[in-house]
């Protein structure tokens, strides 16, 4: 197996047939040695923190796919912390696009002036570009577009699916009295079909979730969700 | 006449007949003592930037007007430094509407991976919200409707608004050999029949303008295009 790509929290090998290996590493991104998933920095390293992600992630993709959503995952190896993915383009260099269902984090930030902390928002799509040197900015459809990063079908199909994707993992979550306040995904197109499909991972360290109003880290989030 | 309101640039006074005056100021936003018109404090008093601002104003209302543009513009008195306008409700607490037709600025800070400085822009409209204590952030039209601020209808509106607008200044510049950049806007509602309208000022402080390749500073513009 051929390293291809070393991530901050996954290291990426190539395999046949139009496949990769994902390693899940126990590096969880932060800032000052304080876990923080919306970090651009590996913050620290937390044993185990890479199993108990590849767990939520082979649980959420599992459920996706039996409701018919078209993702990379192939399959995992708990024991050896992988997955095996469909190798993905990504649009220009990758976008990250979040779904809200409460005003905090950096909505908050910027729009405080038109909402409380905490109050509910409609499955509000945002897309941001990752560029870790750039503070991963915002950026709307028509950037997009006129960027030449996606087409308005592309931005539509993604908007749609994200809303579908993030409804059933709000749904699955409130089954054991959890509270999805955001969350964070990834698209990319399929190598070998061309198709727009879910990339990455889906875990803790992509999502806020709540208990009874207290935040739940994403170590905890995965004893209390699949305890 | 009561004062109602003391603005950064200007000062405003409410008028009979749904009307206000508004008394532009020596005063231009910067940092540090460095004129910068995208800047949220008074950096700096100039002698005679409140009538050289005025003098951009008045003109380009009345080009405006000519072409059958919808603005708050009734009168401007370039002696008194003052301009008569309807009056207006702001959406929110006030939006601001960018129109670019070169990668500079804020938009290069953002989308540099995408871009290179200078790069000709395709009439790109962007809004942020007026909130100098959060920096004036970028919102999307989603967001907009989202918190109550703009209808769809309304949005496409304004971006219709601003590219016609936008392009009857750029044309306008360039018949002096000068190239517009970018250009900050600003809308309302006329309080007496409830239609879009354009609001503010349109001076050098709310655009870059380049000559040759040069960025021309408010003041200098308003010589070369007006002397």
């Amino acid at each position: 197996m051929k390293l291809i790509y070393q991530g901050k929290t996954k290291d990426v090998y190539s395999l046949d047939h139009n496949q990769v290996l994902l390693k899940f590493k126990d590096d969880v991104t932060g800032t000052d040695g304080v876990f923080d998933p919306g970090a651009n920095t590996v913050g620290l390293t937390i044993d185990g923190a890479g199993k108990s992600g590849l767990k939520m992630t082979k649980h959420f993709f599992e459920l996706l796919k039996s409701q018919g959503v078209n993702s990379h995952y192939v399959s995992a190896d708990i024991e050896e912390v992988s997955m095996v993915v469909k190798e993905a383009e990504t649009f220009g260099k990758g976008l990250e696009v979040i779904c809200r269902y409460r005003a905090v984090g950096s909505f908050l930030r910027r729009y405080g002036a038109y909402c409380e902390e905490g109050q509910p928002l409609d499955s509000f799509v945002e897309i941001t570009i990752k560029d870790d040197e750039r503070g991963d900015p915002t950026i709307s459809e028509d950037a997009l577009v006129m960027l030449g990063i996606l087409n308005n079908q592309d931005y539509q199909t993604i908007k749609e699916l994200t809303k579908t994707i993030c409804n059933a993992i709000k749904v699955e979550l409130a089954s054991k009295n959890l509270e999805l306040y955001d969350i964070k995904l990834e698209f990319g197109r399929d190598k070998a079909t061309g198709e727009i499909m879910l990339i990455d991972e889906i875990s803790g360290g992509n999502m806020r979730v709540y208990q009874d109003g207290k935040y739940i880290a994403p170590l905890d989030l995965e004893k209390i969700f699949l305890g």
